[in-house]
């Protein structure tokens, strides 16, 4: 296509300074974060250190896998997260006028030095009840990071993961690209999902913005407008190109012309039929681009008009010394559609004798969504390239995953948090995650213990149990033990030399390849285990006993 | 609330200089755009002069009416329109190598004076097919501006109309806050939200960085979090309150614990099963925020526990000269939670004899939709405040609204844009769009007709009829005629003045008002009529069939 497919990383000097131009500052939080910084002040809570866990409980989309994403701006976050004095200004503007000054003297000092971030890594799979993210440091200051926190993971993952949907479907092989900028829920909706799509294995974006600030490679041809802003071959006022080799200067049109009328022919079309507007706008862009003609061919009538068009320009381009790339398709039966034109394409390629022809990338960009792709996949589809906008960028099938952010230990007493629903009742203290591996290098379990509990090794003997349903339990000897949770910020430093977006994006693609298929499949996936030690089970079950009281029937 | 109720407007120091800090460039735009504008460029299209309409086909949510929103952020960006030499040396870098360097001269002067924008009322209610925003001037920079157009206008509207629809859900009376944040989808997702649920008829969000910048009122209380992060009283560290009259320190902590112990008489409620650390929590919000005590009450139990703390604490403000504010519901039937603790609410009243308690606001927010309001509506719940997160910014039911940007003329010759789905056929021509009203003072039909028609007026009997359909028309009398599309943009300068948000929030008030019943009730509303004069009809038929030529059955 006439894009950026050669220029994978533009210089660095086009990068964003830091994500999202400066959006991410400490006010984007809820206002209750802020009254209870203050009402934990008051009550002299500034010394108190808690633990606080990330997490969700449910995969997105019925699937049982996430991607987690959006931990490179969490640390970008952290790293700047400062009041300013307008902040500080504005608060007392709003706040009750009984807070006193000396908080905000309090709010200007903070910084999140004192704070240590264990993580999971960027691009991993990840499960439900796992901690994403576990925090440790002053009460104060971490609660005033909990909403930017979950708001920078929550779309970051939920999309990341949806992108993996799409490429799971579409196979390895197929080119997938986000279009999705004008349906996307504001300006940043838009980037955000360029970004967190390429890291879950789309190849390119459309948004320009998305290419320039984190060198992602950006895509797009032309449109309807432009096929139908052409009336007739009069309104190209320059119909000359170059041939490639010799630079000769040749008149495009006419062998355009020539070539579609031996392609009507072939293809028994009534030439009569085909617009001269759409013809007059191929050749526009074929001049324009001369090696990157990707036509849509779908504005009047796809195979009376567009592909008769095409045709004709895509074999002088050849004639002059280009490769043409192919068509797109935006509307109709796109099963059908992309069948029959491989067809005519095979027709056209043994005509001319040029083989390549048959294998020319066909496009489609009509309102695909995740099934759709299996479906066409189920019809022998021949799309070698998928536009995908609304239903990826916007999530459509879920707009939002529920992560969530719970205290689990305050000044070394663990905490949980109950609730009448039993999937929601939190697994308290602090803890050690480790991902446990069979001996056929595939992952078998992630498993929760207390962090005072002597560390996994390999080929030791583990009781895994299920955090609430007691008989639920196994034995499990890995063969390979991982800690997922690394240290990524302490003492005001990052602790990990932080992945290219490019890095990100192959954890993914590795992630996901050593995953078991039935974990992913579409339909009805097996969950994966997430496990709890038995003495984490014990805790847990003795520290939920005592918080709740017996109550009495009535 | 321990909120902004008082500062409606914190002074224009601190909004946003430019709508979102900036993020809303030339570039955020589709790559395809911009290898157009090089092939309009190099077929001699500079002086071409297009008109452009924007305009949406289904009002979203199952509805029949839709907000408009986001055209004070797109008239922001034409007024800020402009390449920089960063932008262009990106687009050189990752264009087509043969791309000539004059271009990108050209680009470097492109600004947004020759176009003329018309454009809707920003707030008004609008319908499919009507032009919200009509674009005049030259065909190459109107399409450079398309995406961002589109993505400025199809978030906004679409969440204005969801807040919308549930103001009218809840009626005008409940408070309705935005608690989006965390879910939103990426951080300007959640200013964006929460400016336009603004708009839409919400009375706050908890969002402090929309309200620093848009002046929204901001909101919020405190979370479990902080409830289960103190264990007992003794980690309080103050426990005195100064009486609001006599300024004399009290101890907050003991007289709450008498009231609430004769609250557990009243209520028959066991005092040792009410949480100590609950208690201890609410008495240091209490003492930090003591006119705005919002006591959230279920994270243990909501009748044993968060009720009676609250009371007592609640009662012991009372007796320091301050009056609490109520409770939040944050989990449960809160349906019948919300009745049980408005009854328990009126024992308290009557025992103490203070007739207000029985009216403190009883805030709800747990996964609250539209459909949850409506059913709540039936139960007679007895909440005065929703906080409404995930369904509201994401727009669950629908996340995306399908506004589309197309070519209606070219140099004076009107275009059609064809489908095989005869909805998707677009209206030719420049166009003139009235909104006649009846003689009761509701409007009955939008019409639109060519602008080279004769303006309507008055008494006036007009032929309306069905774009599509040949056999449904209607005559009109006109009470009232109102010309909806007005200049906004001309000759590069504003030519409106552009309303406050608070102004615009009034206008979707007034407009939805003004709107029939039947068009707005939930369950199968009828469809507002959108038609076009005879003479548009006949245009757009001759247009479509000189299109269409004549197939051949096969």
């Amino acid at each position: 296509m006439a894009t950026a497919d050669r220029v994978e990383k533009p210089s660095d000097k086009f990068r964003s300074p830091q994500s999202r131009n400066g959006v991410v500052q400490p006010l984007l939080t809820d206002m209750y974060q802020i009254n209870m910084a203050y009402a934990y002040w008051k009550s002299g809570k500034m010394a108190d250190v808690a633990v606080f866990d990330l997490f969700f409980r449910k995969s997105p989309f019925g699937g049982e896998f996430t991607i987690f994403a959006g931990l490179d701006e969490c640390i970008a976050f952290l790293q700047n997260f400062r009041y300013t004095k307008s902040d500080l200004e504005y608060l007392a503007c709003v706040m009750d006028p009984g807070v006193e000054k000396p908080f905000f003297e309090y709010l200007s000092q903070l910084t999140t030095t004192d704070v240590t971030v264990m993580a999971i890594h960027e691009g991993s799979v990840v499960f439900p009840r796992v901690p994403l993210i576990t925090l440790e440091g002053p009460l104060i200051v971490i609660q005033l990071l909990e909403t930017t926190l979950l708001n920078l993971v929550n779309y970051a993952s939920l999309l990341a993961t949806n992108a993996a949907r799409y490429r799971l479907a579409a196979g390895p092989h197929k080119q997938l690209l986000e279009f999705g900028l004008r349906r996307a829920q504001g300006p940043d909706g838009g980037l955000s999902a360029s970004k967190y799509a390429y890291i879950g294995g789309f190849d390119g974006t459309s948004n320009v913005l998305a290419g320039k600030l984190y060198g992602i490679p950006v895509k797009g041809t032309h449109a309807h407008a432009f096929v139908s802003s052409y009336s007739s071959i009069d309104d190209l006022h320059n119909r000359e190109l170059r041939h490639a080799s010799t630079g000769a200067l040749h008149d495009l049109v006419s062998i355009s012309e020539t070539y579609r009328t031996q392609v009507c022919e072939l293809l028994k079309i009534l030439q009569s039929e085909a617009s001269e507007g759409e013809f007059a706008a191929f050749c526009a862009f074929a001049i324009a681009f001369p090696s990157g003609l990707v036509a849509l061919v779908d504005t009047y009538d796809v195979f009376k008009s567009g592909i008769v068009n095409f045709c004709g320009v895509a074999l002088a381009l050849h004639q002059l010394g280009y490769k043409p790339i192919g068509i797109r398709l935006d509307s109709g039966d796109l099963a059908y559609l992309s069948n029959t034109v491989r067809t005519l394409f095979g027709q056209v390629a043994i005509k001319f004798d040029l083989p390549w022809f048959e294998h020319l990338t066909i496009v489609a960009s009509n309102n695909i969504n995740e099934d759709t792709i299996n479906s066409l996949n189920e019809q022998n589809h021949k799309i070698d390239s998928f536009g995908i906008g609304t239903h990826l960028v916007t999530c459509q099938r879920q707009p939002a995953l529920g992560c969530v952010f719970k205290l689990v230990e305050v000044n070394g007493q663990a905490k949980i948090k109950l609730s009448q629903d039993v999937e929601k009742v939190t697994c308290p203290g602090k803890k050690t995650v480790y991902r446990l591996y069979g001996s056929d290098g595939r992952s078998l379990i992630d498993l929760l213990q207390l962090s005072s509990e002597a560390p996994l090794s390999v080929g030791q003997k583990v009781l895994c149990r299920h955090p609430f349903q007691e008989s639920k339990r196994a034995y499990v000897t890995p063969a390979k033990v991982e800690k997922l949770l690394k240290v990524y910020w302490k003492d005001g430093a990052v602790q990990q030399e932080m992945p290219t977006l490019l890095e990100i994006r192959d954890r993914v693609i590795a992630a996901l390849a050593s995953l078991r298929q039935d974990h992913k499949r579409n339909l009805n996936p097996t969950p994966y285990k997430v496990g709890v030690s038995d003495c984490l089970y014990n805790f847990m079950h003795e520290l939920w006993l005592q918080s709740a009281p017996i109550g009495e029937l009535f």
